[in-house]
């Protein structure tokens, strides 16, 4: 891994307020609230976690959370896994098709290596060709070797290979039932892949505003995902594992008896988006544990302007909030373009900010958002007077491949 | 500056269907183009064109663009300005409002490393606060010392200032009129720093949909930036020039007899948002030269799903247009979130792509689509049988502060 910059360095150890401006700062004290809370519904509901690293794709905050008990991470990309496997992470699960022949060999490639480490990857499919294509290049791998004693000799599976279904996002996968028998029987034939199970993740659900409609959205996905297991184990292959969830549904797939293993990812830092959204009373409380600090560069009779905006933070989910204000202040945060935000004072008592003024955003979207920056900044003691405790690296940062 | 990955390297030279996805491509043949027209387009109405480097964040291309007669470039942020100083250019204007006290330090610090280059640095302000820290600031670094015979002794300024006015955009900047006068009259007043002009830039007024609706709105601008022009030498102070523009709206700024300078970064590379606008019959014909090379990697009865979304190319100007399909063919891209794109079908004799099949995506916004790229690919030959010419690396990607 490259050294971090000099200049990041000498910012460990700096008081809060001089953080520079616009940076991506991560509270630690509710990140570390959020990941226990996470362990313990996950142990409560005697389910598996593998938060998704598309989100914070970082290796060092993998690791913390592997430490806290969760079982690896998933990823959307080949060079996401390959960029967390460099950081130290050995349990990863690619949740998404991958077609193209020099990727797979890639694939391949990892997949021996984190075998050969006492790990494993995984990999999602939907199509007879895909699971061809990376049997093909899994055979050209070779059958894996025991080293140093961690891969089991006479274990010639090298990959473990998910089936995804379409339980509602209209996106991959192959619709819920009979379409995905034949692909899982596919996979377990193939020489050096592991039937592991169904991929069934409904985002579009993590992100409805109302808690009634997302309980009746999940409600139908494991109907889905259970009918389509009950497809498969007929003819006799068991299906070791379903797998999905995220953080606006977790509370129903943990429940369903159905899904062992949750994929959310955004509960480490949560967002606006998922704030302006109507609780579920069971879900744990997680705390925003990511801002993007800014200063005010320019003030007018009707508004200011800070120095974040949409290469500072994501907008796909909607614009900042302004966070850490007085109780009877409040600003609006408007679409300034790419380097600039436009502040309102909102309400009555309010005023704007001065020329200088540092302020706080929660981003609508963590995980594009992460994916802006090279690094986070990780404030321990508060954002108001703690002090910079550690700079955690964004390993896979545009990491597309 | 890093050197290049060895996977990038070995690129080198291959053809354009072996390009892994998504990747950021650019057609050279057409950027070439671009700038000759550009640089045509300057030279027959005599103003001066400083692409804004904040769309590419690339020295190299920076570079190439002064070759062809560019003067130097415009930057939004400090550490963009670094960047390209670091990658060789000398004349680089932070067309934007910077208050923080180590910002103004590392401003100064550059201001004299271009200058002691034979080059110089210039900044915009909008605030006498402003002006005095700058000023403080700038004292620190000391008088500039003349070296290699590049710095005219006896000039004591070190920095170019612009005084900004909103014409328009309703972001930073003082109202046009009086309210110019004072600042540029502290700025010709405090030492150090020289009185360059008037930065007046009308953002929105570049995406107006219609020729008409584009040509009243920087009318207006024009009207404005002449008399706060007239009010400014009034007082016996000149204005040596007044910049801004963009590439919605050259035509107009270079026919007015009051822009001196032309700061459009956009035609370089033109993206799907421009293309949707009506085009004014003057305009120089820019050509598309930038494009997202992505695979489809999962295919249905209703749609294709292919491997960018919003991670590979910005969305606040809207979604990206999919390229070079046959006559008949065409495809709508829907939004699949942050790795996904949906590909829908479009017209009675459109097809769904294949599995695996390559496309082309011309990105809605091209600014903040190349600050979530590392390298740019560039293509010599065409995108169907082209040979990869050279990897361009985004220098200032991620450059925030």
């Amino acid at each position: 891994m490259k050294p971090l910059p000099d200049v990041l360095k000498t910012a460990i150890g700096q008081r809060v307020d001089l953080i520079d401006t616009p940076s991506l700062v991560i509270d630690l004290d509710a990140m570390d609230r959020n990941i226990q809370r996470m362990a313990d519904f996950a142990r409560k509901h005697q389910v598996r976690w593998r938060p998704h690293a598309k989100m914070h794709k970082s290796a060092e905050l993998a690791l913390q959370m592997q430490r806290a008990g969760a079982q690896g991470v998933c990823v959307q990309k080949v060079s996401e896994a390959e960029a967390l496997a460099a950081g130290g992470v050995n349990d990863i699960y690619i949740s998404n098709e991958v077609v193209a022949m020099p990727k797979l060999q890639r694939v391949a490639r990892l997949a021996a290596l984190l075998a050969a480490r006492g790990g494993r990857l995984a990999i999602a499919v939907d199509h007879p060709e895909g699971i061809e294509r990376l049997a093909e290049t899994i055979a050209q791998v070779g059958t894996p070797q025991p080293r140093e004693g961690h891969w089991a000799a006479g274990d010639s599976t090298l990959i473990d290979v998910f089936v995804e279904i379409d339980v509602g996002q209209g996106r991959c996968g192959v619709p819920p039932g009979e379409a995905a028998v034949p692909l899982a029987l596919a996979v377990a034939r193939s020489r050096g892949l592991r039937f592991a199970g169904l991929q069934a993740y409904h985002g579009r659900a993590q992100h409805l505003a109302g808690a009634a409609e997302r309980r009746e959205a999940i409600s139908a996905v494991v109907r889905a995902a259970s009918h389509t297991r009950d497809l498969i184990e007929a003819t006799g292959l068991p299906v070791p594992l379903i797998t999905g969830s995220g953080t606006g549904t977790l509370v129903h797939e943990a429940a369903s008896g159905v899904y062992g293993e949750l994929q959310a990812g955004s509960f480490l830092f949560m967002d606006a988006d998922y704030a302006r959204n109507e609780r579920e009373p069971a879900q744990p409380t997680f705390e925003h544990a990511l801002f993007v600090k800014t200063q005010v560069v320019s003030v007018r009779d009707t508004h200011a302007v800070c120095d974040a905006g949409h290469k500072s933070h994501a907008i796909d989910s909607g614009l900042p909030t302004v966070a850490l204000l007085p109780p009877d202040r409040s600003l609006r945060y408007a679409n300034g373009g790419d380097e600039h935000g436009i502040l309102h004072a909102d309400g009555p008592k309010s005023r704007l900010p001065a020329l200088g003024r540092m302020l706080w955003l929660i981003p609508g979207h963590c995980d594009p958002t992460v994916n802006l920056h090279d690094v986070m900044i990780g404030v321990r003691g508060g954002l108001t007077m703690g002090v910079v405790e550690r700079i955690i690296r964004v390993d896979a940062r545009g990491a597309l491949t």
